[in-house]
């Protein structure tokens, strides 16, 4: 039942079960994970050299987080991995999620050419690289704009054990073992269960996000650095084949929602056309296109209303109308 | 602002602008529909018939139900269509949903060879055609079995408007003008907005759904006759290109979820392994193969955490545990 803390100077940027431990705990033990934004300071070095313009009260905050860039392969800086005594493949990790803390910042941002639901389609009409940065000192909120704001609920974006087949596996894609799930339901309260595939599992975390919408529609969520405690158990003999957890919220916390919907046989496109309609209504309402963009990452959900409506699928993005305050 | 109302006499089973109004309105009118199940008595006669059994209390409910065979072209029977006074293509209709009164009894099937979402790879383990009959008249919820309750949320499964194509149109897919959209957060309260492409819209309504997940993954919601009233209004010029609305509800209501989640290059495919985890936990709490896909349907709900970790995306599937109460 120890408790264990692994800082930011335990990363590394690919899976692999070949990776030496960080540390090892047993089945009971809780750590305390210290994270780096998926950037790895990247967008932090980018305000100090002056390429990218945050507001001034962020200037210092991002100034004193800049970090030296990091040698090594590209992909999420992740803390750990963290060896669980007795895991053995066929096992399943049960990881409570105890607490996550935001930093002081976090940005989100927008490019023509990146991995964004509408980057293509955007890029048409005109849609320039955008980084938003968000203050979120206050804890429980951020203000996006003068009257819109969005609540906070961080989670980590990363999270999962080595796979089991040779390595290295890049960080980007989640798979059957965890990883880059970008789920926004993990937050404190939740608990994840992640199949053991590598023997000690190799645990690791990281990607924080402040707040996000199911979807990560411009490709980043509330991005930051930060902190999050884990209760670490174990399920011999699972049998789980794909990640599963129990989690406190479905993730709606408006009363009211605008929602865009589109239908068609792929639902890639049908998301695409639900998306679209409300970039339409948000910059009808005063907003750039690449804040709408953003912000829609940061809080806009996507739903699959049905998959049995052959050949047209039905995608729906729900935009929480509670965000506008003023 | 005159009260319309529009009996079950006055169906449809194709879109087509060609069709004759069944009733003609203004805008700011209210409209009450009487519709049939998807079924058009088909589920209630194969009951009568004793080709499928229904429990003891709910059999004469069915039989009184039943209704003749309808002759004519296959699909969902409507209820319209209504042609809205000054509606013309680039319009777009302002739907009030005022309230959705629910059958005394409904249904929800799967079958091995159906629709559903893991009809296919059910098959491959035995799954049977199986009917749930669910008992609606307490108004507020409906128990599936012993200690699992379902809250009702009824809405209309299709509602939309003629497409300015030339018809007939099959009412199985949605599509930009609305239609079979089974989107269950369109209850009462919400307002629906429809792009115009007919003169006078050609307004039908049909196959409530007494509840349904995000998904209606075995292929049916609470499937039922009712009734559902509207207030219709027009906004000249609207320039819609998707069905849009605004709901009071994301859909959530329990206050603990269990997840099963899925992460591959394709969505579909996703929602599938997501679903396939779900379903291992219901039969494991005791429910038959073909219980555990029918309650899914009627409840859990398909959202898109990411589409952006290329080459995988993540579809999560929640199931509420509130609906197990004992």
């Amino acid at each position: 039942m120890a408790d264990h803390h692994l800082s930011a100077q335990s990363i590394h940027t690919v899976w692999n079960r070949t990776l030496p431990p960080a540390l090892r705990v047993s089945p009971g033990d809780s750590l305390t994970f210290d994270t780096l934004d998926a950037s790895d300071g990247g967008v932090a070095r980018r305000v100090v050299a002056g390429e990218l313009t945050a507001p001034a009260a962020l200037d210092a905050l991002i100034r004193a987080d800049a970090r030296p860039v990091r040698d090594g392969p590209r992909g999420h800086p992740l803390t750990g991995p963290v060896f669980v005594e007795g895991a053995q493949p066929g096992d399943a990790l049960k990881i409570d999620i105890l607490e996550v803390r935001s930093a002081a910042w976090g940005w989100t941002a927008c490019r023509p050419d990146g991995i964004g639901l509408l980057d293509a389609v955007l890029a048409g009409e005109g849609l320039q690289p955008y980084t938003h940065f968000w203050d979120l000192r206050a804890g429980t909120h951020t203000d996006f704009l003068p009257g819109i704001r969005l609540p906070l609920a961080p989670f980590p974006g990363v999270i999962g054990v080595a796979p089991g087949a040779d390595g290295p596996h890049p960080t980007a894609p989640p798979r059957q073992v965890g990883g880059n799930m970008d789920i926004r339901q993990l937050v404190a309260g939740a608990t994840l269960y992640l199949p053991v595939e590598a023997p000690g599992a190799l645990l690791s975390v990281g990607d924080l996000h402040a707040a996000q919408g199911d979807g990560e529609l411009s490709g980043t969520g509330i991005e930051m650095a930060g902190q999050i405690t884990l209760h670490i158990g174990l399920e011999k003999g699972a049998g789980l084949t794909t990640p599963e957890f129990v989690t406190p919220t479905h993730g709606g916390s408006s009363s009211r929602w605008h929602v865009g919907t589109g239908h068609d046989p792929d639902l890639m496109t049908a998301a695409r056309t639900a998306l679209r309609a409300l970039l339409r209504r948000l910059t009808a309402r005063g907003l750039s296109l690449e804040q709408a963009y953003v912000l829609s990452s940061a809080c806009v959900d996507l739903k699959i209303s049905q998959v049995v409506d052959a050949p047209n699928y039905t995608v729906s993005a729900f935009l929480p109308l509670d965000i506008f305050v003023d």
